[in-house]
């Protein structure tokens, strides 16, 4: 037996999977858009489209299963996702005997962080750890945590919401219901909003402010300052909780790492005398926006 | 065979040690007071003559092994405590090595609020649960972490110090580096600062101020509504971290529960949706300060 697996990541805009083998090479990959509008039967065919054209590319292998990173909270027993917010139409879908019955072989769920953290402890920059923490900044911020090389689900696959961790608690109000959540102060989005708050425009993406700080721009880097501090009580609070050897932070706001690092290092060695006593790395993902495929890849190959 | 253990936990100011059989039955106890000048030989004599005393109280059975919980970091492979501020003497000290030469038998070492948080899942409030978080609430806050009926040690066994989660980023300095640490928010300690701070007095113990919340003192409530608030901001990010279904509280600031649990789950149902849509108890521990001597029995009954 010659095994592989395929890996789908499953986004709010964008369907990437892959053929990978059981060592993590990458054996073919696909890509399409996710149609917003699209039904939980056609995001499904497209899932389906795609796993039937990796197969195609594939030959003198075996199928191990399907991993499919799904943006939501994974209700296991029944393979359904919940409280998918960018994929409102999949909620309560079954999303995972739909691709079992289409394809006809293992299928699995796995929450998309989770999945990208799983991938980093796989073959990216966790690969010679079995703990690790993994913060995506993007739009929001998500986690995935990794304890004893297994993915930390909760008792109802919702953990590592790392984005909702309170970094002040009278800081901006979250959609959530709380206020001070770390996605509203060290994410992608926040950092257009502070853009905004210092005056640098209305409309700037994260992107346009790093060009603005690495141009010399002090309100931009006082605005990468800010997310760096956020971060940085975050992650005190992450180091002081699990004493875990690596933290791991990957997602749109990673270009700006130089501007908001140093900010976040000195909060995190002042906050945590953990992080200063115990040996403790804060570095970037290597995998960028493949961790996700990867890591649902992973899952047919898991010894568990 | 019929085994029973023997778990013994050595705080700053008491030994505490118990023979316990392999359903969690107590056959005998001990106590002595932990002096202060005491250097490891004398520390280690003790828990020698606790030990001896208890063996010879039970009979027509065998000893399993010693479970020792002590207050500090647990250095596993050399079996020493490091870090102990309680016990400054017994840093760096062989204890697994003097105990086991001493009395002959396996001994395992173990940080005390983890040895209190494995006792209530085995025999306590956490025993219908594989995952739970345990805060002590005492002159400072420890904490202990079950995560798949195992203690999270985290790489340097130095997981769990969940009193220093920030929960004021401005908050209250903290002799960690960091302020706004939990435990100078809501702990014994914290709550007589507050109660000097609002004009109580300048000495109060926080058993002082519970029975002046108790007898209508409005400033005495506020006190506990403002610790009730700061563990609640705690537990939040646990439960967004976590999402296990159990949290335990004990320690000394339990008695007034009713003044400051009320604040607390404000808080908490406000901050964590996984809170309100995931089950979630928040309830008091329930083995007292006997929950570490029954942990650190349950060491040599592990099945790993």
């Amino acid at each position: 037996m010659n095994p592989y697996s395929i890996g789908v990541d499953l986004g709010g805009t964008n369907l990437r999977a892959a053929a990978v083998d059981a060592s993590g090479n990458m054996l073919a990959k696909v890509a399409s858009a996710t149609l917003p509008q699209a039904n939980g039967d056609t995001v499904v065919a497209e899932i389906g489209r795609a796993i039937e054209a990796l197969r195609a590319q594939v030959s003198g292998k075996d199928l191990a299963g399907v991993g499919v990173g799904v943006p939501g909270t994974v209700e296991r027993e029944k393979g359904i996702l919940i409280g998918a917010v960018n994929l409102p139409q999949l909620d309560g879908y079954p999303v995972r005997d739909a691709i079992a019955r289409r394809i006809e072989t293992h299928v699995i769920l796995e929450n998309d962080a989770n999945a990208a953290a799983l991938g980093e402890k796989w073959i990216g920059a966790g690969r010679d750890v079995d703990d690790l923490v993994l913060l995506t900044l993007g739009t929001g911020v998500g986690g995935g945590i990794i304890s004893g090389g297994r993915v930390l689900q909760g008792y109802a696959g919702m953990a590592a919401e790392l984005g909702h961790i309170t970094v002040s608690p009278n800081g901006n109000p979250c959609g959530c219901g709380n206020n001070g959540c770390l996605e509203k102060h060290a994410s992608a989005m926040a950092v257009s909003v502070m853009a905004r708050l210092v005056g640098l425009g209305a409309d700037l993406s994260s992107e346009d402010v790093y060009h603005l700080a690495a141009g010399g721009d002090d309100k931009a880097r006082l605005v990468f300052r800010t997310a760096g501090e956020a971060l940085g009580v975050a992650l005190a609070n992450l180091i002081n909780i699990f004493n875990f050897p690596l933290y791991l932070l990957s997602g749109g706001l990673l270009p700006a790492w130089e501007f908001f690092a140093p900010a976040m290092m000195a909060e995190v060695t002042r906050r945590s005398f953990i992080f200063r006593n115990a040996p403790t790395r804060i570095v970037r993902a290597q995998l960028g926006n493949e961790a996700g495929q990867f890591g649902a890849a992973y899952l047919p190959f898991r010894p568990y």
